[in-house]
């Protein structure tokens, strides 16, 4: 079975890795456990996903270990030399360890070094969406850039923050872009937030706050955003107001992240991304209107779908594998070779 | 002559650089040139201020090259062996070049090797607020933090951005919180910035911005935001609303900030920062209000007020110095030494 690349604008492809060491990936999410394992070539030989193991954190890791188990009996070609773990919630990627993921009931899990323990393998551990916005630097919409912001705007709207070439994650809490507050604290109209506050970007923004907004105040249940925007093409004004309200609140989001980051591009992922130039043109038309002086993004469609967190993790297993194995020597004790 | 260094909470001391080569470092204004020379001892053993020479680049060069060529006849101990120059506006420190700076009329200005060429001494160009913001992170409030976000509060507000225990400038471009738009799309009271744009935080949250919107709402006429705490302190219920929608947006800005960067501490600098707990405990409280499972930063004061400039171009010269001629060898061919 080989990964069908979600690419925007181009057909999907499977060989967007060059050659390297085989590597196996896991994306958790807090229903599904996809993953996939990169030749030496850099095509994804096999793929695959499976209801996330969530009784315990022993069962989960038992459930990694035995798909791991069935990929190291393929040839050497095939064989994962590293793992890759993408993990949602506040991921601790230097430490490997997951210090919080809501959805998962995990608090201060150490999933790295439990796992290499468990099965002799490096690993390194990611936070889902930085490890996306990975991809799309090394191999996607970012490439090339030194500084970008990538948005993925679904249910909840998070963010991958590359800085200077790489990601910076302010070791797991950074990127929380969703959960920036856009009201002003006199506000009378700040909507609750899941996370606690109120008027958070996602409140208004993200996929599901649309439809949730466009039901509120139509009276009309609509499952997605999707629902919402042909509403508005059709020219149902309080589809309209809805989605100005998203609009206007990632118009606003990205230029208070122009200010002070003045990165090169913004790139939409996620569900909503799926709109394309229904969404990014309105947002950069707001954009336009209320920066000066500032650096102006080009705004962009993610190159990668729902595959960004698997590519974007082969990436980190390879660089693993390297920084064990530095060109000019090892420099540091390696436990994993020899 | 020797510099006193304003500390908050603790005694002017003119020694906080160490030991290391004797270098010179000029604080560039709008009106004034600030300069100081720091000796083999880290003792500021000269400092002095004189008007800009603004009639022409050649003319600012000229003077420059003449404050050099007084202290290059000094002892060694005190004859510099790099410039740092510390200019405002946009600044690309790798070029370095002056984009933009419109106090001073300058474009694209070759500052560093103009005046490399002039003196014969290694030049290192940064931004004003980004060199304070790195003499806060390396000798000052947020010394030993990895993430720090240090706000200068005066006529207007910048920031200097530290991540990973760097300054991120965003080729020049990063940093501008003071002009990040806090008001929704929507606001009919948005304020106009002299940037062209509207509601940016210093409309609201600068001290100048606190004076003015004061005098607007009041018809009082002050000079500074110092009055006009003082008249909230006394109860004046003008004072108290133009300081609620102050502290409102920098706490704003703060969050916002917190959720995109999750900074360890936020450093307090600039004329508005000598108010103390005054200004720093109100914006906490409103912060605090509105973070939730975020990671919540230290605020604290700065610990150099306008001295920050001048020992962030010293430790900037000294680091030149140092790269120059690396522990290990020379890895780039220097024109400065042999």
């Amino acid at each position: 079975m080989q990964l069908s690349v979600q690419t925007a604008g181009s057909p999907p492809t499977s060989l967007i890795l060059g050659p390297g060491a085989p590597v196996m990936v896991f994306d958790v999410g807090g229903t599904d456990l996809k993953y996939g394992v990169v030749d030496s070539t850099g095509r994804f030989a096999h793929q695959g996903t499976t209801p996330t193991a969530r009784a315990s954190q022993g069962e989960f890791l038992d459930q990694l270990s035995r798909l791991v188990a069935i990929y190291r009996a393929e040839p050497p070609e095939r064989r994962p030399q590293a793992i890759a773990v993408n993990a949602p919630g506040i991921v601790d990627a230097s430490t490997g360890v997951v210090v919080s993921a809501v959805n998962l009931g995990w608090t201060d899990f150490a999933l790295s070094s439990a796992l290499e323990a468990r099965v002799g393998l490096p690993v390194v551990l990611g936070n889902d969406v930085q490890v996306a916005g990975l991809a799309e630097h090394r191999l996607g919409a970012a490439k090339g850039l030194r500084n970008a912001l990538v948005l993925v705007i679904g249910t909840g709207i998070a963010s991958a923050v590359i800085l200077d070439g790489e990601v910076y994650d302010g070791d797991g809490y950074a990127g929380e872009i969703g959960h920036a507050r856009m009201e002003p604290l006199t506000s009378t109209t700040a909507i609750p937030c899941t996370c606690g506050a109120s008027g958070c970007l996602q409140t208004v923004s993200s996929a599901s706050a649309i439809a949730r907004n466009y039901s509120a105040v139509s009276g009309i249940a609509v499952v997605g955003a999707k629902e919402v925007m042909e509403a508005a093409a059709a020219g149902d004004a309080a589809a309209v107001g809805v989605l100005d309200q998203a609009y206007d609140g990632l118009a606003l989001a990205i230029a208070q992240s122009v200010a002070l980051l003045a990165p090169q591009a913004v790139i939409f992922g996620g569900g909503l991304s799926n709109a394309g130039d229904a969404l990014l043109v309105p947002v950069a038309d707001r954009l336009d209107s209320i920066l000066s002086f500032h650096r102006r993004p080009l705004l962009l469609p993610a190159r990668f779908g729902s595959s960004a967190g698997l590519l974007g993790g082969a990436v980190q297993a390879r660089q693993l594998l390297c920084k064990e194995r530095p060109a000019g020597g090892r420099q540091t004790p390696s436990p994993w070779r020899d």
